[in-house]
């Protein structure tokens, strides 16, 4: 393992945010900080959608899971993820979720920056959602109720306190290992917890419902008997053509709030309706140019898949942090030879 | 700038393979040997094309250039290419194409190798080319007229000696410091070599025409009475929406050959053509499934656009040369807790 290349030009290198400073740079600002600032991010790019080139993700599906690459652009910059969603990850160590990303000059084609995502994926998929409700939420919800409590789970609970006002959490998992490991977590954040033996127990009194399970397959985690008028659902874990989480019956009374309609469709709990069941973007209703919650009876439901402009807007937000230097090892990752022609020259001069 | 970040676990680490690495493993081993070596790996995985998960790449582009993304995947791994194209990029010292891919595991999702692949492509860009020519090239081809004799000339050259036979080349280039430059480089290499003044003095006596022009427009490099019986073309430049180098009498008379259709259709010399003009497909070729040169005076086309087999090849080969370590960083790229649910516990345990 050599550490010491060459001595590349500046035009070589590229910034590159390991786990490891990702943690420092986070823990540095702090979470619910960070989840602030991504939401902010977020909303003004939302804010800004048509001037975004947008495709829905492209994803290379296996038995055990799914890669899949997530680029969008302005005139100014280009991001892309990489992600991949594995359910049964877990049993030999690994991660569900892990994902690194880049952003780029236009102009130039040339990466500005390269950066772990897994961490950032969780906090800006936990941003997202509680920006959502801001804008769905009923007014002076306080507990939410969470089915699901993996690894997104902490996050999405600090986003909501952050940004909602959520204080106390009904928390439920099929495997109660992992309720303890959130339940642990979260009341040292100084959140209000009750552990749930089922799904029904966490619903129970919640104005905000967060369903956010791992099992790529249709899996009824919310039936329509749980959801009281009024609830906000922030449905984040059916996010694969074949994965949803929620009861057809609770889609057809909720309004179904979206991201990108064409992946979404796709992908979310909308696959089980019909392809022209009405849904409304979430940039019109920041934009003020659609309705979000219009009363206090109305079930509204954030059928959340992530999309890529979200990326985007936390890849932004990374390279404005990281900009000084701190925070940022520096990547030999582009060839750059003194006559931009001479390629070969390089090697064999190298050599 | 942090350069000594936290030790994190063995799965969070991804070898990289850095542009000065590269230039090391490429030199230990010798360029021609490499495009040799990368012309058998990609013949391998051409001549198993049925087994491959494919797509169009997926581009982006803007005023000034493209960024695409190239993935495919088999049943064991998955790779993909980040690529740009920005052909005045040289104006300001920049290269028209810089590139940089992972490769990953399907079962997990998690990446095995990232590498830079400026370099990594101009060579298998061209052990593609000549590999084709091995194919193609009429018997005992040894003159190959060069028209564009930019970052990737030498590359073709080298390939075409190892793989074809070709020791003389006839270079022409619209700006002749470019001609200049690759004539320097190919001498010390050993081959014949002339400098042209123009494309028409270039091809005369050429068994095989290479056309490697970086404009993003519709330029005739090759016009039909440039073109004689015999003559193998592989024409590279050609590889986006609206950028072409020949004119479209030569592709009716040639027998043409492709990477990939869907993605040729759009992007190569065959956009000139009718969509349902005949091609043959070179992995056919390859398996015996179709014919290559049937006769000595048949004029053939390889419509080269870059398909992402090939660069999945060029993953495969680099990962089974650095798996003893050498020639790789490794680099902190996945967050990897202790308890794969507990990605929080690991953030503020960080902090």
């Amino acid at each position: 393992m050599d550490m010491t290349p060459l001595a590349p030009s500046k035009l070589a290198l590229v910034p590159f945010v390991s786990v490891a400073n990702m943690m420092r740079l986070v823990n540095a600002i702090g979470p619910e900080q960070v989840m602030r600032d991504l939401a902010a991010y977020i909303e003004e790019d939302f804010r800004r959608w048509p001037d975004f080139d947008k495709t829905p993700r492209v994803a290379s599906h296996s038995a055990e899971g799914v890669i899949e690459l997530m680029p969008t652009a302005d005139a100014e910059n280009y991001g892309f993820k990489y992600v991949n969603g594995h359910p049964t990850n877990g049993r030999t160590g690994h991660q569900t979720v892990t994902a690194f990303g880049v952003l780029s000059s236009v102009a130039t084609g040339y990466p500005l920056l390269m950066t772990e995502m897994t961490l950032l994926t969780a906090l800006r998929t936990a941003a997202t959602s509680a920006l959502v409700g801001k804008y769905l939420a009923p007014k002076g919800a306080t507990v939410m109720g969470m089915i699901g409590n993996g690894a997104q789970c902490e996050f999405q609970a600090l986003a909501f306190r952050a940004i909602c006002g959520i204080d106390t959490l009904r928390l439920y998992d099929i495997d109660p290992a992992a309720t303890e490991k959130a339940a642990k977590n979260l009341t040292a954040q100084g959140f209000t917890v009750t552990k749930c033996r089922s799904a029904e127990e966490a619903v129970e009194g919640a104005q905000v419902i967060t369903t956010c399970t791992a099992d790529k397959q249709y899996a009824t985690i919310l039936t329509d008997n749980m959801v009281g008028a009024g609830v906000h659902i922030n449905a984040i874990g059916g996010d694969c053509p074949g994965k949803t989480e929620l009861h057809r019956d609770i889609l057809t009374r909720s309004e179904i709030f979206v991201e990108y309609p064409p992946q979404t469709r796709i992908e979310g709990e909308i696959q089980a309706l019909d392809a022209d069941h009405p849904v409304t973007e979430l940039w019109k209703v920041m934009r003020g140019e659609a309705e979000g919650r219009r009363d206090a009876k109305q079930i509204t439901l954030f059928d959340s898949v992530g999309f890529a402009i979200e990326d985007f807007s936390a890849l932004r937000y990374v390279h404005d942090r990281v900009q000084q230097g701190e925070y940022a090892q520096m990547l030999d990752l582009l060839a750059d030879p003194d006559d931009p022609r001479d390629l070969f020259g390089m090697l064999t001069r190298a050599g």
